[in-house]
C-alpha cells in the first residue's frame, strides 16, 4: 500500500475542502478525531457504501460521485430532521488517479460547503472502487422525527419530483427510450440521477410538523412501506397527484407513475403530516411538496382505480409498460 | 440487490448479537440512529476499511476477521484513552453465505460484548468482499491522549509484544520460515495477527498519565516516526529491550527485532511517559508495558550498537536477514 498512502491523501486531496468547524477539536491526522456535541441535542448517524457497478456506472464523471456520495447520507440527516455537521471517508481505490482524485474531492466538497458539514476522518485503501462515507447531525433530544408515528388519517406528502433518476438509470442503461424526450430533458435526467439533492433544509423545518419521514432511496412504495409496516397501517395513494417533471410529464402517463412509485435514487422525502399541521404545510411548503395520500388502516398500499376498484400497489413492474 | 437486502441482513445476523446501551436512543432500522453523548464528554471517532487480498487472506476464518475489524477500530479508540460506545458496519459481500456470515457476526460479538460496544446502524452491499467500521467512544473533554504532547526526555513505552503479527504474516505468505517454530508457536503467532487483543483498558488508565500515544497499525518505526514528526523532535531506542514473544524470543535475534521494528498488525500501544510519571507507570502496569526508549531531538529514530555508534533506524528491511 506504499503508493496509496492513507495519510498523504486524505491530507492532499480532503484535509483543506470542507468547512472547518468549532465543534471539531482535532479533526484528521490522529487515530481518532475528537468531536463535541451541543448540548441538549443527540447525534444522528448513517453510513452508506457505494460500490462501482453496483451503486454507479464504471466511468461515472467523478465530481458527481464525490457529490453523490456525500448526497446520500445527507437525505438520510434530513429525513430525521438532523443538521448535517461531520463526516468520514472510507475510499476504496484500485489505482492512484490524481484526476480522478481531485474531481471526487471537488464535488464532494462543494455538497459540504454547501451544507457546512466537515470531513473528520478517512480511511483510503487499495482495491475495487467503492466509498463508504458516514454522516452526523445534531438534532434536539426527543426532536427527531423518525419512521414510526403515523396514524390513522394522516396524511402522506413527498418533496420535489419522483421517478426521474429511475428513467434516467433506465435511459442510461438502454432499457428504455422515449424519442419525445429532448437533450434538455436528458440533461436534466441524467443530473437528477448523479448529483440528487438531499432535502436537508425541508427535514429540519418539518421537526414538529411531520410525526413520520423517510427518505426516498429504494423507490417511494418500498421506502412509504418500511413507514406503514412499522406503525402497523396502510395507505392509499392517489396517483394522478405524484409529482412528476416536465421531462416525466411528457412520456406514457402509466410508465411516468410507475417510475415515480418504483424508482430508488431520487432522494427526496416521503413525510406523514397529522391532521393539526395539514394546513401549515401546505402553506408553508407550497410549491415545494405534494400530498399524495393518507395513511389508513389497509394491509398494504392502494389506489383507487378509474372504475372505483381499490387496487394493490404490490408487484406492478414497469417491465409490463417497456416490453 | 434483492438476494442480499440490507434491512433483514443487518437485522438478521446482526442487530440482536451486540449490547444494547442506554445512550442509543434509536438503533438499526431508521434512517439514522439517534445517540447521546454525555455531558463533559467528547466523542472519539474512527473509520477503518479491510480489503479482502490486500489486509487480510482469501479465505480467512470469519470468525477472526469479524473479531480483527473490529479490534482495529478499538485500538484506535485505545490509543486515544477513550471508552468504547458504538460503531457501524459497512459490508461488501460478493455473495450472501450464511456460514460465513454466522462465523463472522460471531466474532464481532464476542469482541463487542466483551468492550460493551453498541453496533447502531450498518449498510449490507454486493461487491467484492471488503468491510468498514467507524467506532466511536467518549473521553472526557481535553483529556483524550493525542500523538503531539511528546517533549525532549520523555520515555516511550510499549506495552505487550512486538512482532508477532508480521512474523505470521510471513509465514502464512511463505515469505520466511524458521523450524525451530513448534506448533504451539505457530498457532500463538497466527492467532496475534488474526484475533489482535486491542488495549482499550489499558488506553483508559493512561489517560493524565501518556502525554501522547498512537496504536502500532503499520509497525512501531512507522507509528512512532508520526509522534516524533508530529511534536518535532526524535527518538532513541534500546533495541535489547524490544518486547518479544517467547515464539520469536527463539528465532535470530535482529531478525526479531525487525519484526518488531517493521510490522504492522500488531495493535499494541505505543506511548510517551514525561518524568513526573514514570514511576507510576513502571509500578502500576508493570509485565504489560516497556520502556524502549526516550524522545531526543535527534532528527530521525535511532539506536546505539554494541560499538556505541549512532544508527538511524531507516529503511532497515528484514530481506537482509532472510535472503
Amino acid at each position: 500500500m506504499a503508493a496509496l498512502s492513507e495519510f498523504s491523501l486524505i491530507e492532499r486531496y480532503f484535509k483543506q475542502l470542507t468547512p472547518q468547524r468549532e465543534d471539531v477539536l482535532l479533526g484528521i491526522g490522529d487515530d481518532c478525531a475528537l468531536l463535541q456535541c451541543p448540548a441538549d441535542h443527540v447525534i444522528a448517524v448513517s453510513i452508506d457504501t457505494l460500490v462501482e457497478g453496483i451503486h454507479f456506472f464504471t466511468g461515472v464523471d467523478p465530481e458527481s460521485l464525490g457529490h453523490k456520495s456525500l448526497a446520500v447520507g445527507l437525505s438520510d440527516l434530513a429525513a430525521m430532521g438532523a443538521t448535517p455537521a461531520w463526516f468520514t471517508l472510507a475510499l476504496t481505490l484500485p489505482k492512484l488517479d490524481e484526476d480522478w482524485l481531485h474531481g471526487f474531492s471537488q464535488g464532494l466538497a462543494n455538497l459540504a460547503k454547501q451544507y457546512d458539514i466537515q470531513l473528520v476522518g478517512g480511511d483510503t485503501t487499495k482495491g475495487p472502487l467503492a466509498i463508504s462515507i458516514q454522516v452526523h447531525g445534531f438534532v434536539e433530544a426527543n426532536k427527531a422525527i423518525q419512521r414510526s408515528g403515523a396514524q390513522l388519517g394522516d396524511m402522506i406528502y413527498v418533496s420535489g419530483c419522483l421517478g426521474d433518476a429511475g428513467a434516467a438509470l433506465r435511459l442510461q442503461s438502454n432499457q428504455w427510450n422515449d424519442e419525445i424526450l429532448n437533450e434538455q430533458d436528458r440533461v436534466y435526467l441524467q443530473q437528477r440521477l448523479e448529483q440528487p439533492n438531499p432535502r436537508v433544509q425541508l427535514g429540519q423545518e418539518l421537526v414538529g410538523l411531520a410525526c413520520a419521514a423517510i427518505d426516498i432511496s429504494d423507490g417511494l412504495l418500498a421506502d412509504l412501506g418500511h413507514i406503514t409496516e412499522k406503525n402497523g397501517m396502510g395507505a392509499r395513494l392517489d396517483l394522478t397527484k405524484l409529482p412528476l417533471s416536465s421531462a416525466l410529464s411528457k412520456i406514457n402517463q402509466q410508465l411516468a407513475q410507475v417510475f415515480a412509485l418504483e424508482s430508488g435514487d431520487d432522494y427526496e422525502l416521503c413525510f406523514i403530516v397529522p391532521s393539526q399541521h395539514f394546513a401549515e404545510v401546505e402553506q408553508r411548503f407550497k410549491g415545494q411538496v405534494t400530498r399524495i395520500g393518507m395513511i389508513t388502516d389497509d394491509d398494504g398500499i392502494y389506489y383507487i382505480d378509474d372504475n372505483d376498484n381499490l387496487i394493490e400497489l404490490k408487484g406492478i413492474g414497469y417491465d409490463h409498460f417497456i416490453n
